[in-house]
């Protein structure tokens, strides 16, 4: 039985959470917000979980903190669901520590976005992917986050990395459905090749379409929503996913969108954590958790969209 | 009946394609190419006709150009289909003299992207609309073409602009659908205020989602798949809108994607009606037509598409 | 004489203000304020003079209100001074139109950037400029606007261009040093281009390192100032020019910067005009005046700076 | 005297080298390359050397690396410059690590640009500021590298960070000089905080107009060059500043300029030292060295410059 939750489905379907960090200050873990976080995203019926992600802040961790952080999920989880790895790094050598580590803990996979301080032409990148493919111990996600990396795996990229060995998947953050749609086009005869949608506010579109599914943020805080919204969107029930849809959008326009910071959806989304008594609502520099202000808007906010403290927490 | 064509539904449903301008050189139509466009436009069953916009290369045309060019169309749809006419224009004056012209040759309404010299703050954009809609004879559509003209209306300014008497809609072809998706979430109120999508790309879930209809440039080409594609969204019949949008993916990915530059929409697509007996493609300055090996790369790709020579032409 | 002073000298050099438009409402010149900061201007020794540019507000303007310009402008100088007129536009034809327009007046030479609302690319940029020149009556000025219009022309457009009849020199208003660096190594071999820096926060060291001249909005103001540095940066007199620089460095760091716009520029330049009784401050759309309060702070900046109203005016 | 070595000037002038890593392999020193690159560049008459810049790749090199390099460099240093090392991280708690190495193994200052994955607001980059200096525990040098770190301290924040103890200086890499400008003229009541400029293309200008030295990454291959140009502008020669500023331009025009991604600077400079005798030319992921038809183009580059083999090495 093991072995088989240990076997990634091709393609992975489904939600699967980017986890928050939950912090007690710049390199501790909130290890009982910890436990209770991943008890509630997993009580939604999400389908696997991606932790050290940007929602994450794993760039803003020390790596002793992000070590510490794989073999506590890994080990709360218990093979239960599927846990995909972030290793997105500058250094080549430390994203090959982090997937070593994710192994050794038992994670099922790794993500990986372009490295972001020099911005690499796409060959670069390609043969940066074969270096780094070689030796990675775990099936490979490739993530596309430009607005924080400066590069996209381009289709053309994209469709050379299909036959590198170890690539299994793309999760695209970018926000740009033409290139998504391109995507989709170019995959059509690779069924096998998973292809997630980022963000939230684009899950219904992307899964009416043909994605398999989705790396929503607010399923840290309501899983059940994506979960629910995810079904209905693959029984193309137009109807139950708009409405659904709605309610996503409702939370990206209130509670991601206090202050004037591209920030705001971390801090919010921590805030209202904390809030509903999940976790703490730390964050790591160069960013603060919302003063008092901020944090009586998001309450505000989580009232409006019925969004209480679940009860067993 | 006549005065019925004149009354502008609100919302304004359906598929409004952005004409391309049919040249014989920089400043000269090719009239016999635009009837025959129009024609082959208006046989596909679109609801209307959107001319001088970017696909309509409108600033790069004379003024002496845009006004014969206005003339002739409103003289040859004579009212069968609304013909919205931009009026974008770096000179408030001069989108001033063109909408006079627009509403003397009996066009239904004008639409206007941000003047796109300057770039402007909100405020002034805000500012700006109320002046400008004080001296505009016709309903005006608000047009987002952040790539060409530097500036959005972000929501709240949209949301201003409600309360401006004559706007009555937006077209966006920003391709950001988390943007649209609160675009829409703020008019939910406002049932009488038209929602247009730009991309074709993403005119499916557009609809799905509740637009009212999309401003697609492929209609030049083949309208009826756009005014299909529409009817199944609209039916949420999300299997043939499916195959409907993958057909204009396939178009998107092939047709407009040849060569380097940002101009290969518009090159790919006057070639193709070229191909097709439609329209010369001459492009005015800064672009110049497809050469013989482009020429060739679009004709097998039309091929590939089964896009043929329509019978009347 | 009046025969010299048609003959434009290459390379050209000195202070050429890039003049603003003095407007009593959006479509209207203020005629007598115009006078009067002519002869501002030419009393402060400068060596010619640039209407129609960015700083002129020309995009915001009807043509109808360039061709007046161009015509009393032109009228007044009486070849005093050579007088170059910005033709940039989206339109080729328009272009063409008011280059012979400036022709007819007597103005001496013609100034280009890129059309700025499709982003061309270097080759087309090229071809367009061989088209252009081929119909220009006057020498031409390239134009590097690079924030505005989306493009600029590259190291080896300029080396290419360098053999396209009728290209005479280039204005430089990027702000990037080592661009403009590079186009001096590169002009090394041809002393007859002319070679001017925009920004006049860079005049000092452009001249210092070989460049011929400025376009310096302040010259609109305190024009002497302009000509006084550009003259201590020829002698070499770094201790005399790096005072007046710091001079210059401090009206760039008050008056131009009142506000949060990026049209702070335009607008502290035409109030500072306003408030020392040289012509009205009425931007034409989408900008508009500074209120009271941003007024005041600007009066406060031109004492501290010992800026007032000149005698004559 | 020793001691002496150990207190930093204030301001620190002259040309501080950024240095290259020189690499065997994604994770091993050139240890013999990097001890001549050292004499090579101590030979020049440098002023100090700072190392773990963006020149430096430290992004790219593992944390294990990082160590071992300060440790080597201070080592072979001994105090004869003072030694500056990089510690930009978007971990906080990683660059007071690189930090605490750099003060055990005797280095004299540490530099830091934002963190670089998240975009961080002013105010929070200045929130950041106070708490990170307070853990330093040597002075600090801003950095500002904004294609890299999508973020510039910018003059208000400087303003605010002359108050934050520890912080004695700016590097300013961003190649715009009206901002750097205007920092000189906010520094101008503290000629103790060193203001450095980046690009070596910008070098004598900024000297001539009053900054304290450079940052010069070509001062890795012929660190007399920047050395002489320096004390030619500190002279206010401006005839022989100028004849050796062209000779930079040229190097840069040439060795720093093949190929079309922009690590050609990196690829460039690293195969110029290659070529020379001094280090290996091995970039670390996501960078790869020139293969040889670009190698032969850097010779002939050098030829022409007559930058040939040292004798020593």
């Amino acid at each position: 039985m093991e072995s088989d939750a240990n076997i990634l489905p091709r393609p992975l379907r489904g939600i699967f959470p980017p986890m928050v960090t939950p912090l007690l200050d710049r390199d501790s873990l909130d290890v009982a917000g910890l436990e209770r976080l991943i008890e509630h995203i997993l009580a939604g019926g999400v389908h696997g979980l991606f932790i050290l992600g940007t929602t994450g802040e794993a760039p803003s961790l020390s790596y002793r903190l992000r070590f510490e952080l794989v073999e506590r999920v890994c080990a709360q989880v218990k093979r239960r669901v599927p846990v995909l790895v972030g290793i997105t790094d500058t250094s080549f050598v430390e994203s090959v520590n982090i997937a070593r580590k994710a192994s050794d803990a038992g994670a099922q996979a790794v993500v990986l976005a372009p490295p972001y301080y020099f911005p690499a032409g796409q060959a670069e990148l390609l043969e940066y992917l074969k270096h780094l493919t070689a030796e990675l111990p775990l099936p490979l996600f490739l993530y596309n986050m430009p607005r924080y990396t400066k590069a996209i795996f381009e289709p053309e990229s994209v469709r050379a990395a299909l036959d590198v060995s170890g690539i299994v998947g793309l999760k695209d953050s970018s926000g740009d459905m033409v290139y998504f749609h391109r995507l989709q086009s170019l995959l059509k005869d690779r069924p096998d090749f998973t292809l997630l949608m980022g963000p939230e506010e684009l899950l219904a579109e992307a899964i009416f379409l043909g994605a398999h599914g989705g790396v929503c943020g607010g399923a840290n805080l309501v899983p059940q929503l994506y979960v629910d919204l995810y079904h209905a969107a693959c029984s193309r029930d137009v109807s139950v996913a708009g409405s659904l849809h709605r309610k996503v959008i409702q939370i990206s326009s209130t509670v991601y969108s206090v202050g004037r910071y591209e920030s705001s959806f971390l801090k919010g989304l921590k805030c209202a954590l904390s809030c509903i008594g999940i976790c703490s609502d730390f964050l790591a520099e160069p960013f603060h958790r919302f003063r008092s202000a901020e944090r009586d808007i998001i309450r505000r906010h989580l009232d409006e969209l019925g969004i209480t403290r679940p009860r067993q927490s």
